[in-house]
């Protein structure tokens, strides 16, 4: 039975909870929070607390609080423990432990939403192998996949995932205002979008590319750009540029 | 029975043939391609041609070859039939006839790959509004959503479309390269790529935009830049940019 502390009650927070509640190796031994967590989403962890004192030991205190605050945080937890991160933008050194980790699913996250963590990578990293071990098994007893990295391979996967969820989000963001613009539903773009995933995932996202500016169809640019204001201009030409360079070795 | 003639043989194609296969109210009266169509592959249409001269009578002509040849093509068609394009960057224009319309199911399909067409919405728009009917059932046969959208709406969906399809997929491959450098696997961003394009389509996509760009999270941004290549860099910029405005008002 592996205990673990859990300090936040967001939405990554909400999630490992209820994957913990559900992992037979699993005790939630606390959750902390800056008020204390309710007892309607947290009533099964064995304490709420917003009281640091109070922290019982366990043997991963997992911090799932704003990027920002971690470092702080970290001075203030016991120095004995061994206390890991969830984030994917910062490095091992903002802890202050000796023994400390990091404990990353790239995933995104709604607090309302079910999002099923099974098959979900988890990206760990740690200052002693033996913690490292105890980290895949707690990823394991999730049924995520556990992937160790280095701290240079997680930059990397962290900038890539801001590619494919939060820039992707902005051109659905950028669609959906150009269908409200002409009174269209948003729905009539879902099925598009989801295959579009689909067949991204399953395939070299470059061999399946297609499109204008793949050609450098210059006269069907020309008249999209026209129903574009400046903003979506700018990330029609810039995409349609990166697209045809990718293909064509050249500028378009 | 409607009696549709399907020209072209390729993905769009491919899909609509078996999707009419399965239809009870429709009969493929012919496929034609620029070499007679293949037994294996189009076996159960009425005839198989790539003679203009041998098409059948029939209901809705399909024209489903690739867009800058279908000018052309229309030309040589019967002027006095129903003649359809399912190209969403084409304008009825370009077609010859009389009675011409357009058919564009806004998916991408893929040759290899089984996509349903089931609750695709699929652009209609005919100059006769009898015609307009004859598509609306064909797409309701093969239990797609008929959507009756005029050439301006269209424009707009069209482009709308490149910026979730195209662009978003130019995304994904730039993160492909990004991973591929670090020798590690793609596979470690598909469940997030799903949940992204989950997400975006049961919610406003702005209303969940998340990540450095759009708290304007200068030290992040810093680092995520130092790690890209200059292709790479201009996209991180380009649409950091965006985000950042959206949500803030200002430019970064």
């Amino acid at each position: 039975m592996t205990k673990v502390v859990i300090f936040g009650t967001g939405n990554l927070a909400t999630h490992l909870y209820k994957a913990f509640l559900n992992a037979q190796q699993v005790e939630v031994a606390a959750i902390w929070g800056r008020s204390t967590p309710s007892k309607a989403q947290f009533g099964q962890a064995g304490m709420r607390t917003s009281s640091l004192s109070k922290i019982p030991e366990a043997a991963v205190y997992l911090i799932c609080i704003t990027d920002d605050a971690v470092s702080g945080f970290s001075r203030q937890l016991s120095q004995e423990a061994f206390v890991v991160h969830t984030s994917g933008a910062l490095g091992l050194d903002v802890l202050t432990q000796a023994r400390r980790g990091i404990f990353w699913p790239i995933q995104t996250f709604t607090k309302s939403k079910e999002v099923s963590i099974n098959g979900v990578p988890i990206c760990i990293e740690a200052t002693n192998p033996k913690d490292v071990s105890t980290l895949k098994k707690l990823a394991k007893a999730i049924k995520a996949k556990p992937t160790e990295v280095n701290s240079a391979q997680r930059a990397y996967l962290h900038v890539a995932a801001v590619f494919v969820n939060n820039f992707v989000n902005q051109l659905y963001s950028s669609a959906h205002d150009l269908l409200e613009s002409q009174k269209l539903s948003f729905d009539l773009l879902k099925a598009l979008i989801l295959e579009t995933a689909n067949k991204g995932v399953n395939a070299s996202p470059k061999s399946i590319q297609t499109g204008p500016a793949k050609r450098g169809d210059k006269s069907v640019m020309k008249s999209h750009k026209s129903l574009l204001n400046k903003e979506q201009q700018k990330l029609y030409v810039t995409l349609s540029e990166a697209i045809y360079k990718t293909h064509n070795n050249n500028e378009l």
